[in-house]
């Protein structure tokens, strides 16, 4: 059954915290007392560092290991870019526009390890190990500095801690900040950088029921691809990698999530969530909703445009859908008086309790600096976030200005991004080969600088220099023809040449970089100095607000770092109709069939070919309560014995408050079953190996 | 060859006015010096009267008689929303989804007048009279009058004139002004309300090729359709109709174009154009990037769901089309710089002339008045254009609440839109039978409450009246579930029940309407009254001044009424190629097979099973350089001697700056030629009927 979901009112009941399953908990500090109390869960730490060390961040999403081969189970909406890239590098050998690979819309396989195709770029971090480096970072701001003089202290000592962590190209160091200013985390990564493809199925059917389908439930979505990482030119042998289950779920099953959720907004002070909702969340939305209608209207040409513009287009999609229900859960009158009498009563108390009397002012100064914030952001979205220069030669170019400025100068005052411990990952990038589409990149780049002027106005002194006196399509011909930065071995050239090269570059596109620097560089330090480093500090002092009046054991908000959710697999209740806590292939046949296949609710020619293989009764999707958002796909769904159950792609459109408030009475997370992917990968695609290799952990 | 018009840059050369085939004339003073000057053309006054005669005006486009038994012919996006209205009302009849049918996508052919298919609410309009009344209308504003007083003067001269001119219900008169205001002519139109559907191709035939080849060229659009008038239940006999040519076109040919622009900006001082540039402009591509996504995933949830919202969609993208390309031309320095030199070369003249001295501050009452407009258009926008509440429901309520409180006083006092020369019509509207599926209406109606939150701000007191505490899809689900007014009776109830049945009615809908109903006229009053009154007047002085300095023989800016355009039929260079005058049915098979078929550049089965039955030689479509805008579409292509030799439905990319300043070096109007149009209906369609008639000028 398909389901509209704006016809259901999405009335959100409150579940009181300690009851619901609520948290994207630090794996340095689990809930085990909750998780022993509630659920009689009480395995060791050895449980806690096998699941950490099998998990595997994608530069969007999540992974798990899921063979001692290196064998990288993820969503295929987080392979996408990848696989994307991989058709784009094979077409530039074909001449015949008719025989051009389009893996995305058709699926690839991998038959032995030599056509496992390498991605050119692509990263993949393992967690490996924790610190608290909060005494560190903290101490090196003194009392007695000047906003911008903190920040500087405090990103220099950020610099030294990273640095400290690195060993060569093998590692990285990162320093997180943990409840929005209250700790700092040193997380120390392990860099896999040779990742190739092995599986990946039909986007049709990986995103099966298209927008209509997405964030909604009951699905029946086969979202998974799988990579595998060598090392020397050969599959590396993982330590730690996570055991198949034959059995998959049953209702009310407990389950773990290990991912990397990416951003939640649920500590933020009221000031803070009207901010999202007057002026950040709307500005998204208008910004999503253009590129969504221009990368649409592309594709519409042909089908190699269709197939230049996928990625793209799901990506911005997929945003919109989530921003747009977010905004919705913000504009409910109910949910931000909710947050409104809690804020109010833990002030309250505060204003009670003569010891936490520092603390009491920090509200204001998070709503003042909201003030500052409004002020500057769309001057930064637009020159330092990219949006007015929306090309991947433009991205190029202004990684190769900055490189130039900030290697010159000490490691502690350099831009974030361009310390010693970011450079293997920054060049890795900067010197992957990847297919430039110079008509995609006009078209983007030109709707953007439109985007600019309407932004910031014609009569503005920058957008006149962007512009020099054209119109913005015809300066985004003139610019995207004009640069040589398509090419690898160029941006090598002039990324290497350091600061002489690039000042004696011509490149159109390097000189634009160059132009604005000054600028985007002025918006950025505004909002370091005077909204960044106050909010953090004021945000220090709310976290130490909650832990005296509410108590320890809070999570801290998603940071796009790993963590660890849990929670039943359990269906609910939505207009009175129970909705199963799974699906199976046999659904997906009667949602294909009750449309006449009509797109996006038509199957790949394969399922339908291959039918009568497939055992119709396997679980195909399910939802469980765990506390997941945008990051966490791909990630492993794990049982108590950390046996892989199922693979999250997606949480329902209850669940798309999750980025203020948790609540489990409908919002749900929503998965792959584990028994569906060994079925689906022999039934219809033939491949047998990649089955076998995930139900035994090995290759044979 | 399909063309994808942003790598193309638009680089505009500016031809002279006095060579270039400028201009949208008024009938009453088409330009016979310069058209016998230029094109020995020298036809009496009868020639012009009788292609008004048989010019027809469609809701939103423009039409023709082309049989003396009634037939119009217009464009199938003209005729669209009536098709689709006329599926709506056929399905309401049909219980089994699977039967429903869609004359939109499917086409449509009455083999007999009994089978024509009445077109509940539409109301056609043919252009009898012209007088011009300036004087009256200038003449009831007392120089002494403050900007209310005078508005409110002229508006009851204006509902004066139109009572006179309006006999029952067969004739309706308005009053336009021209110039922005310096001149004021009643325009009685003749009223045909009883409409019924002839014939209409697929869409998919009439709009070929979707958006990438929306407003480009060459193309392959059989975008026709047609419809006959009835009087007394049977097919009207119409005195003026427009006989057909056999030999359709050839390069350079003098051709005139017949129809209703809708809104150009030619005039406007570089103040006003500006406002379109920074505020305007970029405001409606915001919305309509808004709305083509949300009816866009809409329509992909189901066959059904995509009949729907199909009307809906192709206005939305058409409109978007234009607006970013119109804006892209406003952003462009060199248009613009053109536009502010011409201005100061008038106002220098009018400096330096002591006569003119008091039309001088002109241009800076235009220039202030727009800080009016910037301050109240978003609020009008949302509250009086209706943004805020996009559901049929709500123009119903406001239609009706309105009606109640304004019939109510002397009609020199109505609001527009209510005065005794009008309420024929929106009584005709009202009380039309429509379709109305609920879930379309809570998905529009979901989706613009929200845009009024994110626009006005949670916080406005009047925001938070319109929720009532839900968020906006909840609202919107209750006011739509909650509401009778879907139904024909109950709105008929109403409005004649006048303010006594208004105000006893429970209706939500009409409870909301009552709710912002101060609002709403408060700003609308605020504009009216501190811009619109004001700006009218400085724009009379401006045009005073160009009449004195230039001279006459100008034409005033398109206010959707009838006017003439004329021009060669020509093709262009672009990039350097010859684009060609005109295309074939060839091309068109030609352009279907490049990419196999593909949507939206797939062909329907009747055009695939039928195409040997087709002379593929005939030309398909043709551009010519007469001055069109939006409006225009449905226009009759007339030659020398008034024979329809095309049907105007688009103009190129390079046109869609015509809204400002009209160039012929590449800008062209796209027409079907009108040997296709017979062609097709013979060859494709079975429809040899309708095919004769048109040639013959009489059914058989």
């Amino acid at each position: 059954m398909r389901r509209f979901l704006w016809l259901v009112p999405l009335v959100l009941v409150f579940a009181v915290a300690a009851q619901a399953d609520e948290g994207m908990w630090l794996f340095s500090d689990p809930p085990k007392d909750m998780l022993k109390k509630k659920y009689n869960f009480d395995e060791p730490q050895s449980w806690y560092d096998h699941v950490r060390m099998s998990s595997v961040r994608f530069p969007s999403g999540s992974g798990s290991f899921v063979s001692a081969d290196g064998l990288v189970m993820t969503n295929h909406h987080v392979g996408v870019s990848a696989i994307q890239r991989l058709s784009g590098l094979a077409n530039l050998k074909i001449k015949n526009p008719k025989d051009r690979v389009d893996y995305v819309r058709d699926g690839f396989h991998a038959k032995t390890l030599a056509e496992e195709l390498q991605v050119s770029g692509m990263e993949l971090l393992t967690l490996v190990d924790i610190t608290d480096v909060t005494a560190r970072v903290k101490g090196a701001a003194a009392k007695e500095m000047k906003p911008e003089e903190a920040f500087a202290a405090k990103r220099a000592e950020i610099a030294k801690i990273s640095a400290e962590a690195t060993k060569g190209k093998e590692y990285r160091g990162d320093v997180v900040t943990l409840y929005q200013g209250n700790k700092y985390h040193l997380y120390k990564y392990k860099r896999h950088t040779d990742v190739r493809l092995v599986f990946a199925p039909e986007q049709q059917i990986a995103f099966y029921g298209g927008d209509p389908a997405n964030f909604a439930y009951p699905r029946y979505d086969l979202d998974c691809c799988f990579f595998r990482v060598y090392e020397n030119g050969k599959p590396a042998q993982a330590k730690h990698y996570l055991t198949w289950s034959k059995d998959g779920v049953s209702e009310n099953d407990l389950v773990f999530v290990s991912g990397h959720p990416g951003h939640t907004d649920r500590l933020n002070t009221v000031a803070d969530l009207e901010y999202n909702r007057d002026i950040r969340y709307p500005a998204m939305l208008q910004r999503l909703n253009r590129l969504e209608v221009l990368y649409t209207i592309y594709s519409m040409i042909s089908a190699d445009h269709e197939r230049k513009a996928k990625d793209a287009l799901f990506s911005v999609a997929n945003s919109r859908k989530a921003i747009y229900w977010g905004l919705s859960g913000l504009q409910d009158a109910s949910i931000m008086n909710k947050k409104k009498a809690q804020e109010k009563a833990l002030r309250d108390a505060v204003a009670k309790n003569a010891d936490l009397k520092d603390l009491g002012p920090a509200w204001k100064t998070v709503e003042a600096v909201q003030k500052v914030r409004a002020a500057n952001a769309k001057r930064f979205n637009l020159l330092e976030g990219g949006q007015g220069f929306n090309t991947t030669l433009f991205a190029y170019a202004r990684t190769i200005v900055r490189a130039a400025d900030e290697l010159a100068k000490p490691d502690a005052e350099r831009l974030t991004g361009f310390n010693d411990s970011a450079i293997p990952t920054l060049k890795f990038g900067l010197e992957a080969k990847r297919a430039i589409d110079k008509d995609f990149e006009i078209t983007k780049l030109g709707d953007s600088l439109g985007f600019l002027v309407e932004q910031l106005g014609a009569k503005d002194a920058l957008v006149q220099k962007v512009l020099a006196g054209k119109s913005p399509n015809v300066r985004a011909f003139d610019l995207i023809n004009g640069s040589k930065l398509h090419d690898a071995d160029y941006r090598k050239e002039l990324f290497e040449g350091g600061k002489k090269a690039v000042d004696a570059s011509k490149d159109p596109m390097i000189l634009l970089a160059k132009a604005i620097d000054a600028d985007a560089r002025k918006v950025r330090k505004e909002l370091e100095t005077k909204y960044q480093e106050p909010n953090e500090g004021a945000y220090d002092k709310i976290a130490q607000a909650k832990f005296a009046i509410e108590g320890a054991g809070t999570y801290p908000d998603a940071t796009f770092t790993l963590r660890l959710a849990y929670g039943p697999v359990k269906g609910y209740l939505e207009d009175n109709k129970k909705i199963p806590f799974q699906t199976t292939f046999e659904g997906l046949y009667a949602t294909a069939e009750q449309d006449k296949n009509r797109p996006p609710f038509d199957l790949p020619k394969r399922w339908i070919d291959n039918k009568a293989k497939l055992n119709l009764k396997t679980p195909f999707n399910f939802v469980c309560t765990a506390d997941i958002i945008g990051g966490n796909s791909g990630s492993p769904v794990v049982n108590r014995k950390g046996e892989v159950v199922g693979l999250i792609f997606d949480g329902n459109i209850q669940s798309l408050v999750w980025d203020f408030v948790y609540t489990d009475v409908q919002g749900r997370a929503v998965a792959v079953n584990s028994q569906a992917i060994p079925e689906a990968l022999r039934a219809i695609y033939d491949a047998g190996d990649v089955a076998d290799e995930v139900v035994n952990g090995r290759r044979k």
